[in-house]
């Protein structure tokens, strides 16, 4: 089978790779529907994170199963399917308590590259949940976005706690950004404020449910969210961005007793212990637990109510995937969806 | 009138100081029936914060109205009152949302001396909180500790947002420790870990509602901590001491998901952003909003269901004040009652 390489800042190749097998008796073997580029992937793909050796890439898939290993029970070739980026046995203490992606047993399914033909899923029970139907075809670039993108903005909304009526600040106008103002929308909150200056993801942040956009950053971004909630700060600020800038624009637009949910991996990023204080701002970030919220978004995506989809404005066959990548990191694209 | 006088690093005087008086018609001047000494006022005492100028000192106190300004509503002469360190009116949108510590128009009591026989409140209808008749000498520690601890000890266990049934550690076994501890109790709590390696302080914890003491610190804490927790931590962590060492170890003692409170102001305190993504920890401090407390906590003292006033193991007339602070320093007395 073909999958994606990183071989160096800049340097996707789409080249013959081993197929995957069943390793492990819970492991699936999908075959791959569609797949994408995330903006958490360009990290490498500009040499921020280092490519030490040849790395198969991507973390998002939808798919279909072909095979199961011996202990898989819930899952079953030909269900079609959708998997967070770390595979969790969905049993241990902290999937129970609803963080799946610090499973005690979590492995990253990226590790092995999913922007692929095909892809071996661990711990497949409980890291897969099949759609109760065979998905229509306008529906899969939505039900890919719940792999990640719109999983991670659900949990910013949730980390923040957003409440019906709030007024929700997000920052950062990437897929996860957008998809956190459908998350806040879903949520009820009553103002939703867009922190963008890209007039496409201005108008894709409108349509998805923000009432209001907002095109400064830094100090001026903070001074314009407070003249518009009374002087003291939005009640929920969603980070999506994860350098030192957002976050303290993130923390800076929070009311005193509200919150920041931040999803953007962190990149030299520290919170002063003093400041925090005093801001009585309440923070809480992390890899989005997606397996948990898979269900409720599967079908918010199935029944019509969601589409968040509309993040990928760039669709090319699998074997473009270098084009993909370069259209993002050029910001021609919001998000490349690649189909095998 | 007389009032304790800080001069330098351990030397604290009792000496004649003006008699406040009526400087806004939204002021109140009560004759102070308690006052006490802060573990937060130590920091001054032995010169970790500088001492800049002889500076009257105290933020706690309960006493009877004498005069109130012609603004001023409900709170009338005669009345016996209590109220936060931090005045506030009340009315501000920070103060609607439970935040009296970050009103728009709050003024630190204790920037006159509330160790002292009389004291100006400002903002008295929004600051001071009369008790529904004169209450009884006993409860008057009880209802002195309402002021800042037990309201700080509550501000934590709130802040961390402690659920029936939760597994609470708290980091610090001084007053607002022990008072976290009452807290954590009244909320649910269904095992309370006092992090504690003093026994008198130990004792007082179990009192107060612990169910088992951990004498370990740093490393060593978190890792009894985790081994008591089925591996993953503590739902929630109350930090009441505020340095690096405690933050730390509150923080990591906590599980993916869990929350801490933190309340010691803290001195030296960064938070990783990278850590604090990866552990899904949520965190919340800050100066706590006491005055929001206040009617509830009246009544759970007046009611004789807690008694925070334990927490006072020295009471000494407020002309001894300097030896008040002393016996506390040397760790001798866990907190100083002054009687005027």
């Amino acid at each position: 089978m073909h999958g994606a390489v990183l071989y160096a800042p800049g340097d996707v190749r789409f080249e013959e790779r081993t197929d995957p097998k069943i390793q492990n008796p819970t492991d699936a073997v999908i075959r791959t529907v569609a797949t994408c580029v995330c903006g958490s992937d360009l990290w490498d793909y500009r040499g921020i994170n280092p490519v030490e050796q040849p790395t198969p890439f991507g973390h998002e898939y939808v798919g279909i199963v072909e095979e199961v290993g011996d202990e898989v029970k819930s899952i079953q070739p030909g269900q079609f399917v959708i998997g967070s980026f770390f595979a969790s046995d969905n049993t241990c203490p902290n999937c129970q308590n609803g963080y799946q992606t610090n499973c005690l047993h979590r492995e990253f399914v990226g590790a092995e590259g999913c922007q692929a033909e095909r892809i071996r899923i661990p711990l497949a029970d409980g890291t897969l949940v099949a759609t109760p139907t065979q998905p229509a075809e306008e529906h899969i670039p939505s039900l890919l976005a719940c792999s990640d993108v719109m999983g991670t903005g659900w949990y910013a909304a949730l980390a923040a706690e957003v409440q019906p009526g709030d007024t929700v600040a997000v920052v950062g106008d990437g897929a996860v950004g957008l998809c956190a103002v459908i998350a806040a929308k879903e949520l009820g909150a009553g103002r939703i404020i867009a922190m963008s200056r890209h007039e496409s993801r201005q108008k894709l942040a409108r349509e998805f449910g923000a009432t209001d956009i907002v095109v400064e950053r830094g100090e001026e971004g903070v001074a314009r969210i407070k003249e518009m909630t009374g002087g003291i700060g939005a009640d929920r600020v969603l980070e999506c961005v994860g350098n030192e800038q957002s976050m303290q624009q993130a923390l800076n637009s929070t009311r005193p007793g509200g919150n920041v949910g931040f999803v953007g991996v962190p990149h030299g990023v520290a919170l002063d212990g003093t400041q925090l204080f005093y801001s009585h701002v309440g923070v809480r970030g992390g890899p989005a637990p997606v397996r948990q919220y898979l269900p409720d978004l599967i079908d918010r995506v199935m029944s019509g109510r969601i589409n968040p989809g509309k993040v990928f404005d760039l669709e090319l066959p699998l074997s473009q995937v270098a084009e993909g990548y370069k259209a993002m990191d050029e910001r021609r694209a919001i998000k490349t969806l690649l189909k095998p």
